[in-house]
């Protein structure tokens, strides 16, 4: 059993990027530059915008964090999203998401500009992906493929099964491993709350993508010998034993499933470092585009 | 053994049409409106957009056919299909497939209005069908969705297995199949050209939807008894014996599939009147919203 050391893969991008962003300062060219929006202060959304804020820094570039209470009203929020889409110097704009209750979070996305959109929610961008026209990917489901390529899983012709029909994560997994690319090219199942024989499904699966968000749900009687697992999962549940007060637990019991794999994530350490790396390299894309 | 025949059903969503266009009529509001166009003369698509012409007449809804040489510049396309955009009588926009290969149609399609684009092949269509937000659906995986909602087969929890991955039927029926709706909720199987156990996943499968475009492909020995068995394939055979010179085959070798299914699309007569029922319903869809 392997690890898809996702800590290793993402700073291998971020080293690259960052050798990259140096090569743009040399040549006078501009810096990317992603503007992040936060509303409210709930405690994961906080470490997740500050951990990609962390990444903007190590790899040079250019980053602005938008912090607003969580009452803003709807129409103050957009305003904000269509004064970072006129700016020419920002070349990502991320929203984090869940926004507070009275925001419609459909709204909100649909306003971004299309070409800015390195979180890969917009109509347009999913729409190229599925037509396999270059887009933004939505940077989990390829923070994940870049970790298949960083360790160069086969993927052609195998079988992968995704638990989870999410539109952020199994839907764009299930396209992006279906299409024909490296990785890529799989037989692909989604499978969801409605599927009846899940388990005889994932004991079929080369690969397994586990998207659904309870902790622990696949096991080890659910996984074949050599599989290769991916825990897209990050629950936090309480644990008071700790300083945080929560631990992180994965889709994926790691434990017993780990001894039957090929591959698997951990969790964390896994898919989780791969998203921010994902954005990274999505908005340099962006930046590039622009120049 | 039941026939899904497109004919009837297709007929049923005219005649639900036909009086609601009487009654807009009646109403004094507009009547729907779909500009075809068609460029040079291959014969399928001759006789595709006549037969969506014929349909528009049964219907009531007014119809354009705009024709072009096959050496029409790519330019004079898009005037036309800027042209169509800005005419707020028309309410749908076709380009027929394929297009001369000197015209590039992923430009001439991603120029359609998305609010007119009623063949749903703008990547805004696409990415909102994704999203499971109201869009416009592809006409074909839109009207094998209406045919099963017509003859109430039952799809939730059911294993589907779409075979072909084309951006314009397999991979939207494999969304539609697995979304959150009825039909709908069913666990759904991809599969291509590397894909390695086909057989054997299609005898899993409770739904089989044949759309690679070949003939006859599936046969009896890759059917599970009882499954319900769509099939897309729509391929011109020469036959000399016929007074047109050609021959319909489906992607399902009919005779020895028929006996298993308790489900079955003739060929012709399945899936295709069904596409054009469904360009219709689109059409209507886009009317409606305007006024």
């Amino acid at each position: 059993m392997e690890i898809l050391d996702g800590k290793k893969a993402a700073q291998a991008i971020k080293d690259e990027l960052k050798m990259e962003v140096a090569q743009l300062a040399v040549e006078g060219k501009k810096i990317p530059h992603l503007a992040a929006i936060l509303v409210g202060n709930n405690g994961a959304s906080e470490t997740y915008v500050a951990a990609k804020v962390k990444a903007c820094d190590e790899v040079g570039f250019k980053s602005t964090l938008v912090r607003f209470e969580a009452d803003i009203p709807s129409v103050k929020l957009l305003e904000k999203v269509q004064e970072l889409n006129n700016d020419p110097d920002v070349d990502g704009i991320l929203v984090q998401l869940p926004l507070p209750k009275h925001i419609r979070e459909r709204d909100v996305i649909d306003a971004i500009d299309p070409d800015k959109d390195v979180d890969g929610f917009h109509p347009v961008n999913i729409g190229k992906m599925l037509q396999g026209l270059p887009s933004f990917v939505p940077a989990t489901p390829h923070g994940i493929m870049l970790l298949l390529e960083h360790f160069k899983v086969e993927t052609k012709g195998k079988h992968a099964v995704v638990v989870g029909r999410s539109n952020i994560v199994g839907r764009p997994m299930s396209i992006l491993l279906s299409s024909n690319s490296n990785p890529g090219n799989c037989t692909v199942t989604i499978c969801h709350s409605h599927t009846q024989n899940l388990k005889e499904l994932c004991l079929q699966a080369d690969i397994i993508v586990a998207a659904l968000g309870k902790p622990e749900f696949v096991t080890a009687d659910m996984v074949k010998e050599g599989a290769v697992v991916v825990d897209v999962g990050i629950t936090r549940l309480e644990d008071s034993t700790r300083k945080s007060g929560f631990k992180l637990k994965g889709d994926v019991q790691f434990d017993t499933v780990a001894p039957k794999c090929s591959w698997i994530t951990p969790v964390p350490g896994g898919v989780g470092p791969m998203t921010i790396a994902a954005l990274m390299k999505n908005t340099f894309v962006s930046c590039k585009m622009k120049n």
